[in-house]
């Protein structure tokens, strides 16, 4: 059977790709990675969430919490620095940005991959992370895979590809694919903040309630400020 | 000043590469990486040997050996599977690629140049690796080289580039220019099986053995087999 390796945080584009692919004649290995960052959470959520698939043959969780000691100043995996609220496309939004991020978890990936003497590697990426990521946009992923190729040549397996299925898929569009699938969301986490709820108000949050609201999908999740994303932005626009 | 992130194993080629970068007007920056690779050993003569240089700022030895979750079957981390003797140019010696582990290097030294707001990312790659290792040829790295700046773009200093100044250099070569730039080649490490003193018969001896003969240097290294390249070749091509 094919094999596929899937980047999966355990948020809700890679446990939507997870399905996706699982939904396929796959043999399934996901990965899963720890760099560090405050929500390891979702790391936990991951776990549960991968259990669920049949063909999943291998959940790994690779832990580069390592990559702190080169990569410093992100929200994201610095303690002193606060995760900013508001919408993902705010200019504040970029202290969230762990730089080369994508290509340091692309990169074991497909030495997994290569490895496994894997078809596919597939990633979560979606429009609505482009303007903020610079890792996230096709001509990045388009550039990477490239090189892997040619990096790999004669010890890959011959079609090996990274495939971002969800490349030019809004959010919301990923939460109708989901809903289809019959994904429950509540089994994934998204908050940045990695409290004990989602916060509501951080960015991630701020992206999937939307993407609920806009695919007309009801959202499952508890959150720890629960006032409308209207109400919250003009609140934070007044500071 | 402009400041340089280096990819340094402690072996000839990128102890030549410090030496060289360090010669020039940066404020230098190393990595090593401990992928779990049986000659360790050469992370000790890297960290001996980079505190030759005044405008070494900063050693970093980042240990990356959780890839031998995800990537088996190489000679060079897998305990099980002998390092094959003779000539780098032997098919033999494809046991020792460790599938995507420039990829993986260069990735997080890039997210670490990134960080540090670095002018180059220098490599010590050249010609005589391009026939067994894929990711060591010209068209990997400018390839990953584009895919590094576009998954950057905005947070990179703007000039930042992967230089590989030895990519179409032999050893020979780069020794000679060692020879010049004074660098004393018993403080650095080659030996793929890490054994107490080097092999002389392994890909890498066998490489640093004729690169010194080429290069017209002597050659300060001790090896356990000593007797000259060609009677050992001859003997390996008997059995």
């Amino acid at each position: 059977m094919r094999k596929a390796v899937v980047v999966y945080s355990g948020g809700m584009d890679s446990s939507t790709l997870l399905a996706y692919v699982a939904s396929q004649v796959f043999e399934v290995y996901a990965i899963s990675f720890n760099y560090g960052q405050r929500h390891k959470k979702e790391l936990q959520y991951a776990k549960k969430f991968a259990k669920l698939f049949t063909n999943l043959v291998e959940h790994k969780i690779i832990d580069i919490s390592v990559i702190n000691e080169l990569i410093q100043g992100s929200s994201l995996t610095t303690p002193g620095i606060d995760v900013p609220d508001g919408h993902y496309a705010f200019e504040t939004m970029k202290s969230t940005v762990v730089p080369n991020r994508n290509a340091i978890m692309l990169s074991l990936a497909c030495g997994y991959a290569v490895s496994l003497g894997a078809n596919c590697l597939f990633v979560g990426v979606h429009s609505g992370d482009h303007f903020i990521y610079p890792d996230c946009r096709p001509e990045f992923i388009e550039t990477i895979d490239k090189a892997f190729r040619l990096g790999n040549q004669g010890f890959a397996n011959e079609d090996l590809r990274i495939v971002a299925p969800f490349m030019y898929s809004t959010k919301a569009d990923i939460v109708k694919l989901g809903k289809q699938l019959s994904i429950d969301y509540s089994k994934t986490w998204s908050c940045y903040k990695g409290g004990n709820i989602h916060c509501g108000r951080c960015g991630t949050c701020f992206e999937r309630r939307e993407a609920c609201i806009l695919a007309g999908v009801s959202d499952p999740t508890k959150y720890k400020d629960n006032r409308s994303l209207d109400v919250i932005q003009k609140e934070m626009e007044k500071k």
